[in-house]
């Protein structure tokens, strides 16, 4: 029986990729090998990462002068990264825009390692909105946001234009829509929302931001390492480069992320119009910074939380509760996920009301 | 058409772990979700990692006061770790032996955060043996050696004594054998041999050598924070933590690592036996510090390579070419791989030199 699985993360993918995953963990490419036992460095998985790292080329529409690296350790890693990679060894200076829990890690990680500057922050309304206005110092060596906020259901729609190198995580919501991506000088992703497994994270960066910092990095912390090796360094976590490599090609196969975004528009419309017109339901998140991705809504009635729980969970539908720092609900609806399982959900909250309203 | 999988890494796995592990990407514990679609923080997937580090505490015979971790970044990554968690801010010092590639480039990532004293190395005669006899010094903040050494086929058979903690590297042959593994005070290890897929390390340290260092270390770089989350501060990858427990599974299943050794011991005279026994080949490193893990020999005439290159190949075996530090073949016979493709791979040297001897 189907599942709608409405996960924040690692969350649904699309079906055939999980197939030809499965597949490939018996036999890859032919070989009479599992895609897990062969070398790295073998024609055959040095294609995958090749056409890997193409495909978000292609996909992002990334001008010349554009790396893209494979990388362990999530988002979390990246934290210290870019700090080490950016922030000047004397009298380093960074900006950050502090929109949710991970943008807070991530201001907290960069100051081990020079001047941060917090230069807006939703806090104090439980980053219910993205903060809009605020001025970027034009002497800090970055500006870093955060596209997509999974717990807080809030995405930034316009990014400022700054004279410092733009960095964004936009582990949430990477190849959600379709912009101009070379407005970005360093964007980063875990993978296990819209792109594979979790495993690996995607870095792009325009390489001409690099190699300015006047410090001593650790060698696996050097973006230089990775963009000079092709992301062979070390062994790469195989497995989550090659389903992303599937999912990247699902992507470029279904419209590219023209497509994606049209389809995760009617998604989020569907959703947001059954909250907005519902009485029984209010959305947590500004209207105006609503993401298209995670979509956080509370019931206005918390003492009948037991029966919509139940009838959610008769439907079918999975990782529907929120976080504990919103409470209520989250439905999360990544590329990989049809409208008609967001179908489904509305069905349940209207046939909800219609019981209990 | 079975192949038989001499590859250095990612290397064979056993049969049974992989079908399993392809089953789980389709449908996992029957939830109708696949295992790369679902919440790490799931019940199911909780459990996975508890029986993963149960598993490797039980193998290992680990007393109390250890802790287990699943990390990324490969062992690459713990040259910097280790050096930062355990070199002291003020005056560190810590001793390395050097016996080739990977143990060389962890003495150079330690040296970014103290003083690193190369007690011992046997580059001098191209890593072919394992130094022995060396003093370390008492004063050093911890002693590091690498226990195998996949490109020069070495392996340590014996550890010293130190006061200092002693720190191991043992990607390429830990739960190969059956020793006292509480003489270490920090073991890790890649997982893409012995244990799983490429995409995670294993981590097992005493805890009584942490949080002494006196320096601010980066969150994701810091042990402790990985252990007080148990492994899941940030997102873990899923897959290989996974497919690590089947495999450690297997291991138990089989009769733990007692019987493990039995079988790699087995496997190994055989290999070693023809090598020693045929006149057209040589092996590279001193007798007795031969690997069980890597089994590295020469042609004794170069000129007739083509020849048992073709002759091997049309045997299907794979993987069998030597590094380029050390040239000729190299046959890795790790846990997985039965004694029948190693018997396979014997014929084939067998008739070689009944062909061209």
């Amino acid at each position: 029986m189907k599942v709608h699985n409405f996960s924040a993360g690692p969350s649904i993918l699309p079906q055939e990729v999980l197939q030809q995953a499965s597949d490939a963990v018996k036999n890859f490419d032919g070989l009479n090998l599992s895609l897990i036992e062969i070398s790295h460095r073998s024609k055959n998985f040095v294609a995958v990462m090749d056409e890997a790292i193409a495909l978000v080329k292609k996909l992002l529409k990334l001008p010349e002068g554009y790396s893209v690296m494979f990388l362990q350790g999530g988002a979390s890693l990246q934290f210290t990264m870019v700090a080490q990679n950016l922030l000047k060894a004397q009298n380093g200076k960074a900006a950050y825009l502090n929109t949710g829990t991970w943008a807070s890690k991530a201001l907290k990680e960069a100051k081990l390692f020079g001047e941060i500057l917090e230069i807006a922050s939703s806090k104090d309304k439980n980053f219910n909105f993205i903060p809009k206005g605020y001025n970027i110092p034009e002497d800090v060596d970055y500006f870093h946001c955060t596209s997509n906020n999974t717990i807080f259901g809030t995405q930034m729609h316009d990014f400022s234009n700054t004279k410092a190198p733009l960095v964004c995580d936009m582990s949430s919501d990477i190849f959600c829509r379709d912009m101009d991506y070379s407005k970005f000088d360093l964007i980063y992703a875990g993978a296990q929302k819209n792109m594979g497994p979790a495993g690996t994270t995607l870095v792009i960066v325009r390489d001409e931001i690099l190699g300015k910092s006047g410090r001593e990095i650790p060698t696996m912390l050097n973006y230089e390492t990775h963009i000079k090796k092709e992301s062979m360094f070390n062994t790469p976590p195989v497995f989550a480069v090659y389903v992303s490599m599937l999912t990247l090609r699902w992507i470029d196969q279904n419209g590219g992320l023209p497509a994606i975004e049209k389809k995760n528009r009617a998604k989020a419309d569907l959703i947001y119009g059954e909250i907005d017109s519902n009485p029984m339901f209010i959305g947590t998140a500004e209207k105006e910074d609503r993401s298209l991705m995670n979509v956080t809504f509370l019931l206005k009635d918390d003492a009948l939380k037991d029966e919509f729980d139940a009838m959610w969970k008769a439907a079918n539908i999975n990782g529907l509760n929120g976080h504990r720092d919103v409470g209520g609900y989250r439905a999360s609806i990544y590329n990989a996920m049809p409208i008609e399982s967001v179908q489904v959900l509305v069905d349940v909250m209207k046939a909800f009301t219609k019981k209990f309203g």
